[in-house]
């Protein structure tokens, strides 16, 4: 048997111990299984790049960051260089004797994944998100990474935060999802925690850290970047004039919310790709593995057109389809929302 | 209100997390609420040591391991220096005003906790364990920051078993139950994992190593404590005559392997105490802080007699009678351990 | 006798660990000795706010980041709402009976102590500054913890620039000195490093990256914030029309260098206050309390005016004059730069 | 020019990335270098063990830990299986064409090193110590790494020893040196700091944990290895009867002090191993860049028979036969122990 493998999207913890997992589960199960890794998502289905992994060669990846197979933000075999190049990369996966195609990857990815299991090919989908937001997958490895990422820097910037008298503002990733910013907020003790989800209300936020200036003398806030770009009731418009939303909402926060306090300056911090680089935390790695595994045994059960998927901690099959094109939110009242708004962080 | 909260048993990486959580959660509900501090678990109930709880005073300790309150590992008041102190507990209770009493810890903890229900005191669990063994819950707060140390160790000692080719042999915590080296060896990338709830085969193991010897000039196991203590046809009748038990299952295994691959020396580290103190992961500070405000809601809905428990990643309730004097161990089967099998992590 | 103590100038960590190694060598040599904490630096000594600092309140404070006694960055009595406030710090220590000043803090706070000294007030100096650049001192706590960052977020997004062919740049701090970017970018591995004390050039730059993209795909850049600041024939000219230096020297260098290379994309992250705040090394730890053990020492011996530093990793005593207003750049031909230089990372 | 490179002792975080330095600054120098790693240090020297080394197989070597080339603890080609294998060592280093030979290495490796210099092998040596005792140099690749490794060990214990009221004793490695246990006791604020070169005094250990116990309920210690071990008057002598040394210093400290404080226990942890494994602090990274590249330095100017070390924070050359067979052991009045002394943590 010849498996396929690649990586699609953008870079996350976790890859490179799913690539290993698939790799020695396949092996381990039988030594004559050959896993051939396809190069920068599916550019490298379309070029014909592939190339053998060995168990040697991927058995201490657990804690690498990145993958070993790169990847590649926007490869899209059906508008490749404006043109439909699906049938290029069906012949290259015949060509290359590929039985079945193990596809790594976020929403973007799975949703080809689910194309090129329409058209006849054997896939098997792992859910990639930092963001956290694949429908019908309840936690991805490398959130618990990015998520570990942003509650060392509120803690960094706290300290800051206590002896300066200031308000520290940390802008997370999460364009529509606010899952990072959440339980990032909450594992790093931010005073405010700020998501798309919420409708965004510039004078709670002000309101939440005026109390906290009166008591502690500073603020810590936790903004996800796409809060208050939701709908026409959103924070463009409760800013001042002059504040350009092209800085971000860590900076456009910063304007508003400057000057409010006397002696209090406003800063802030915007993470950007710290989050979604570097070695997965012990979890991530756990996780990554248990997906990678649960691929592996899907391609010898001949489980295709599926993605695995966590689910009340457990490891289970969804159809693709089921997938693709979906984006898991956080939902209103969901307990992390709540455990927020108990402990006082979430302005309203 | 005046609401109680006590820690008892071993430390653990998030007690200050839900103390924190249940004291913010408490008085961010209503301001009036007093929280009581009982010191050294239910030791402080016994001789009244109560203090006031402030929330300036765990608004910082998110991130600090250990516990505020103290705790004590054999503090019972059913056998108090040889007698029955339980009444006397009760009336330290109701003389401190308390009107309920929120009790932070393990299988021992939550027995207690189950008798003074049963004595009419209104009590709310919340468990807490390394092992992550208690019943009715399926992660305990704790537990990711033990596995971080586990699989961290293992990292550390790898270079080493590498570069010196040598069998690097890793003790972790665990007499009963197999959680942290099963779920640290899989996140440390260990060759051989060996837990209580396996029957242990010296052989087997030593067959497994010679594989890794052979193939990659060492290897790395991650063995539980209790291993190979459970039944009659066990670990210590497999050893070599002359030793002893008393030195661990870690140097147990130094000689029993020592000398088997000829250049390639056996060491072990027995990680003990380093994976008990300390501050939390990140995904451990956000789940104490939810069990700390599901234990806060649970006491403002008047929900006595329970322990808050985590089934499916959601917050529930389970009575305290279902937990007390239980014990979760690694079912046969389970995910974890056909995640080892798959990778020929588990000696067979 | 009555020994004050203030931190002034920015965070960092470390000042908490200084101020624990005063009062506890202060306590320990002599139990009847008082400290008094001075808050928010030289702000305190004007305004009247000082308040005891006992050995219980720091002896867990050697991890913690920050300043208990809080800090402030322009804090200046000699200019003090507008007018000459020194009399009124001189009439408060004096009113508040102290015998001495412990000045912890940057350039700024060790010149003031400087003209206090002059003034007839006994005054230690303790050298602060992320930057590693004040005259006289080789190396300073809280620096390696900020190279220590700086090396975690070039590794971090060493796997992204590896995974998509990117080239990564990473804005560090250092203004007028490149310390921080130099010896962060020797320890993550940078390919490029760009420091101010170096002439810029652009086109250097964009060769050196050349070869990286050649031999590897990618390029990782490590630039200190001042870089191309500094004269007539710098970064700024050398900038292609409509890059606004307002957005930063590593925003500045992404546009001037997107699109040299087909489908290698460019990424700027500025990592900003990451870099001040938080826990200290545990070098930071140890050196942080050399100083402050030295300054007790220094009050002890009655050797005022002067400030405790690091020299050829020995504490000295360097006169307070000595030091004020000087600043410590990268001299050509160091010995990091020549390191830089062997590794192919200096671009010239 | 072709250069050989062993690595020979102990395992130590920076191996990889001395080697990684030489070899990136040679062919930097000049691209026609060859670089030819010898295997498990002067072993494959005698074995024929040799292959090359490529820019491209180390570039990400810098925070590896461990060593690509292998090492081992005993290999001696002046002791080869019972006899002289020197000349078949020079065979293999002149069929293999070497011109120099770069050998990284503790005391042992360095004086074979000496010995081969004087048998006329152009040698430069890289002194590694994680003891820091190497005679010349102030300061070793590795130490940082250690000296973390401990301060983040007593940080974590500290948590349980404050919440369970205990003594905690951290044996760390120091055989005949105390400088880990010396900084890493200060990074990590240990109570009391026991090292080799301190006569040992049970009763003074008492004494000062006798204050920390009456002061703040419990103590934490940090010893070294080889404390107590040195001469007559020793430790061994000091512990009542039964107390084996078998069990190291850190177990024999448990069963001499227990039961000294009603209700407070003593539990010692050997961290072993932990301390010589795993990735190098940020520190270290730059530190075994700078020993590389000046070793690189070295065997392009011709400079052999000599070691790099560093001395007050420069590269400098020390010959050979000067720091073989030495040990740099703390000396009396070191600023360190006056430090620890200071801080009341010296017992005496």
């Amino acid at each position: 048997m010849r498996v396929g493998v690649l990586t699609g999207g953008g870079d996350c913890p976790g890859l490179n111990a799913v690539i290993r997992a698939v790799t020695l589960a396949l092996v381990q199960h039988d030594p004559r299984v050959e896993v051939l890794g396809v190069e920068r998502g599916f550019l490298g289905l379309v070029e014909g790049h592939l190339r053998p992994v060995l168990p040697e060669q991927v058995r201490d990846l657990l804690d690498e960051g990145g993958t070993l197979l790169g990847t590649h933000n926007r490869a899209n075999p059906f508008d490749y260089q404006g043109r439909d190049a699906s049938a290029e990369a069906l012949s290259v996966a015949r060509r290359a004797g590929l039985d079945c195609l193990v596809a790594i990857g976020g929403d973007g990815t799975l949703t080809l994944a689910a194309r090129f299991a329409e058209l006849g090919l054997p896939v098997v989908g792992v859910p990639k998100t930092i963001d956290n937001d694949i429908a019908g997958n309840e936690r991805s490895f490398g959130f618990d990474s990015a998520v570990a990422v942003v509650a060392d820097a509120l803690n960094r910037l706290k300290t800051t935060a206590a002896s300066h008298h200031r308000i520290m503002v940390v802008e997370t990733m999460g364009r529509d999802a606010g899952w990072i910013a959440l339980e990032g907020g909450l594992a790093g003790g931010a005073d405010a925690i700020v998501i798309p989800e919420q409708p965004f209300a510039l004078e709670a936020l002000a309101r939440r850290l005026e109390a906290c200036v009166a008591r502690q003398g500073h603020g810590l806030v936790c903004v996800a970047e796409g809060a208050g770009l939701g709908d026409g009731a959103q924070l463009w418009q409760q800013l001042p004039d002059g504040v350009s939303r092209l800085g971000g909402i860590g900076n456009a926060l910063v304007h508003a919310l400057a000057g409010r306090w006397p002696d209090v300056e406003v800063r802030a911090t915007v993470l950007g790709h710290l989050q979604r680089g570097g070695a997965p935390t012990a979890f991530d790695r756990v996780l990554a593995t248990r997906f990678g595994v649960a691929a592996a045994q899907a391609v010898v059960d001949g489980q295709f057109g599926i993605t695995v998927a966590l689910q009340g901690d457990r490891c289970v099959h969804v159809p693709l389809s089921a997938v693709a094109g979906q984006n898991r939110r956080v939902p209103a009242g969901h307990e992390l929302l709540r455990c927020a708004q108990a402990l006082g962080a979430l302005p309203e």
